[in-house]
């Protein structure tokens, strides 16, 4: 089987031009294919500040009403998808940009009514969950086949004419294990940090390789924790379920993924 | 050869969700293959007014500046190309939404200054200028022959990293030369009245066809005049590089275009 990286890369990096345009230069020399997943950034939140939209934040997580939706499609599926797309072109990688709804690729649910802690329920709005049967690998393969990059902005759609916001991390994860029957595919999670670090204070205590067993371990001994548990659990989940392997590293450290040293190397068990 | 409608819509069907859901519907039952090419409608203009971005008009023109340009890349290639993709999709229409720089389709050309009437050299900004190469046929055919139906809002990029802001009338009548080469092409131009009329206030006086030859006689006759030239001039000029035919008239008469009465059908000599 052919090998297909998807690599997701954050808000951290779409903030900073320096940066985007150091990774967009590295990302356009990965061999084989590829696919890129961007999350949003500052720019969203600056540009619903700007027209006094208030978005509120529930248990950290953000609701996505009519306004705050059409900002973020605006920005993360117009102004930040097509200047990385543009970006990309300039450095002869065969971009082209998509949304969920493009070529119906991506058909979520809209999060149902949720019960918190207090009793109340909570409507996060527009916001779209994945599943394992809401990408179409057939129509990103076609694309692929025909020589195109695609490039995947965090807008999906509901198939009934509404789009919907949906987590990034999720996006790259639910892609690349829809594509794993069709290539030999890898997942990138490109973050602020060198990868999983024995110390979250020192990046050079980087654990290099792990696995799910390994993984359980170091949970167990309280090494990782917080924040990390819930990106490794998904990725886990992700290798469960046919994917090569899972990096998580820092987007700086890309042009190591040729010989598959990119950050922390997450694997099955053999 | 197969048959291929490249349809434009403007801001005045855009501007109103009823006759676009209308549109959408008509456009998703036009037989064979399709593209649809759409201008910008009063959003881009309502969110600029609201971020305080005031744009300058010069002799009629919008000059796009840099933070215009945000604004045009936001609502033309986010919110208005994603909401009519996803409205197709509702539709069984298998629309995909591309920006000029998606696969590197439109690659267009910053107008260069140009010297106005009373001296002043004048930078249009970060607006395209089309020709006969710019247009990547073959792209296009790749992604028909995949099973998909091209949506492009009027955003192209200059291959160097640059987005431009260009006319989408342009954008649909290069597109359609373009492909004239593959199928049999016909560019479709919706706007306010039911085509060319003979008198511009009685849209009974529709001229259901017409010869360049006939329309240079109308011109000459004062028949036709003012805001009809520029569209006809392109629309003939199209029609003698290759393309079949190219209707002009109401959005909602689209549902004719099978039986070739839409509007007013502009023919070669023949």
């Amino acid at each position: 089987m052919n090998t297909l990286h998807v690599i997701k890369i954050g808000g951290n990096i779409i903030d900073d031009p320096a940066q985007l345009e150091r990774f967009l230069t590295d990302f356009s020399a990965v061999p084989g294919n590829k696919i890129l997943v961007h999350g949003g950034g500052k720019i969203a939140t600056k540009l619903a500040q700007d027209l006094g939209i208030e978005s509120e934040l529930i248990e950290g997580r953000r609701v996505t009403d009519a306004e705050s939706l059409k900002v973020v499609a605006m920005v993360y599926a117009g102004l930040i998808n097509k200047n990385i797309v543009a970006g990309l072109q300039k450095l002869n990688c065969n971009a082209i940009g998509l949304a969920g709804a493009d070529g119906n690729i991506i058909r979520a649910k809209k999060r149902p009514l949720k019960t918190i802690a207090d009793g109340r329920e909570i409507d996060y709005g527009f916001v779209g969950d994945l599943d394992d049967s809401s990408v179409d690998a057939q129509a990103i393969y076609k694309l692929v086949q025909a020589g195109f990059t695609p490039v995947f902005s965090a807008i999906t759609h509901d198939g009934n004419g509404q789009l919907l916001n949906t987590n990034a991390d999720t996006i790259a994860s639910v892609i690349a294990v829809a594509m794993s029957g069709l290539y030999d595919t890898s997942l990138v999670y490109c973050f602020e940090k060198s990868g999983v670090l024995r110390d979250v204070n020192d990046e050079s205590s980087l654990i290099k390789d792990i696995t799910a067993e390994e993984y359980k371990e170091l949970k167990k001994e309280g090494v990782i924790h917080s924040g990390m548990i819930p990106k490794l659990d998904n990725a886990f989940e992700a290798i469960g379920k046919g994917l090569s392997e899972v990096y998580i590293g820092r987007a700086d450290a890309l042009p190591t993924l040729k010989d598959k040293s990119f950050g922390t190397r997450l694997k099955s068990e053999k």
